[in-house]
């Protein structure tokens, strides 16, 4: 099996057992689904949003879909800000146009904290998707850049929206790569990872490894209108 | 299954059955590992090299580890420019520096077949592997703008030289993205990655989405480094 983190928490939840999750742009596709499984899984999750009244609304309806209690906190939502203040780790399901804007705004609400980008930046024309140039290199890069005292990383970039959203898959098969540069931070986003059952987290290189990470994402959608699928990636020969 | 080229050639060897295949760079691990699995499938293959003798060498070795009759013609070695004329299809597996000048070369050799880039243009430092920026995109990219009048694809960049020089491993359980814009091409080499047993030739979209792919080696060196392991990857989910 995968290493796993040990330091801190049960096995079974190897360093997010008590963490709070904050999804910003956490009423699109992507920050909904991974929500929505993170919730299932029994983590306290904030859903964030530029408009607070529109992200309790989708805190609602996941808990609903999740078969959580109304009355219950574990799903929540607030605007960006807040949803950054109330967490530990913060994953960052934005559009890549306005990325940068954002994470400027929050710089001190997310200093100290675990941010996980997950944003690839794609461009689209007639012949599909392809992999816009970013000026420092990716997007996880982009936001180190505009995010000096918090712990960056990146992760989630492949994950399929349609099927996270459908819970009769009871196991998402695939591979979640995590970038970055603090191992404690990795083997926290890992552990994350690890709790949405089917799924590994897996170790996939430092940050400045984490473009073609995310410009992959061009070719798992590129695969799918081949194959008519929402393909993921496994890594093979693991131990 | 994968969807297949039926177009000419039985089942079992869709459209590469008589083809013979040239590994400009023969002699380096990968383009000796990818012959070695060519050459055990059935395959005619010509080793290409600068030093035809370095090639003809090559050849003797891989055709005694593959137990085929040193009578045969089945391995062969030749010159870069000797090997490129006598093959149908070419995989290009030379280092990045001097990638350029080889294929400038041949430019005539080239003409009419299919090229298979499987360069990863990589830099190292003491923090392991990096994508270098390239010109045109990617190694493919830049084989497409040298080669006009060739057929560009790419393939072959996750596999394992380790794993493909060890016959002992019967399977080799990876998937081999294939990227181009000649669908009959991309069928073609799809076919030839699916010769060696457990390997699955996937259409992995356009050229121009060549470069994420080969900067994906560096992701599976540093998962290598941490697991220990000769990492490849499998596209979930497809039918």
């Amino acid at each position: 099996m995968i290493e796993r983190n040990d330091s801190g928490g049960a096995v079974s939840e190897p360093g997010v057992g008590g963490s709070t999750i904050g999804v910003l742009g956490g009423t699109g596709p992507q920050g909904r689904g991974l929500a929505l499984r993170w919730a299932a899984a029994g983590m306290r999750v904030v859903i964030g949003s530029r408009d607070a009244g529109r992200a309790k609304v989708a805190a609602g309806e996941l808990a609903e879909q999740a078969g959580i209690d109304a009355g219950s906190d574990l799903i929540t939502g607030a605007d960006n800000s807040g949803c950054a203040v109330s967490a530990d780790l913060i994953l960052v399901a934005v559009p890549w146009d306005g990325h940068d804007t954002l994470l400027t705004s929050l710089r001190a609400e997310l200093a100290g904290k675990i941010v996980i980008d997950c944003v690839n930046p794609l461009g689209f024309d007639k012949q599909g998707r392809f992999p816009l140039r970013v000026e420092e290199g990716s997007a996880a890069e982009q936001a180190a850049a505009l995010l000096p005292d918090s712990r960056a990383s990146a992760a989630f970039h492949h994950v399929s929206a349609v099927t996270l959203a459908d819970l009769t898959v009871t196991e998402v098969h695939l591979d979640v790569l995590v970038l970055g540069d603090d191992r404690e931070a990795t083997d926290q986003v890992r552990a994350l990872a690890d709790t949405i059952p089917g799924v590994r987290g897996i170790f996939g290189g430092r940050l400045r490894n984490a473009g073609q990470v995310e410009a992959l994402t061009a070719n798992l959608i590129a695969i799918n209108r081949r194959y008519k699928t929402h393909a993921g990636i496994r890594i093979t020969d693991l131990p």
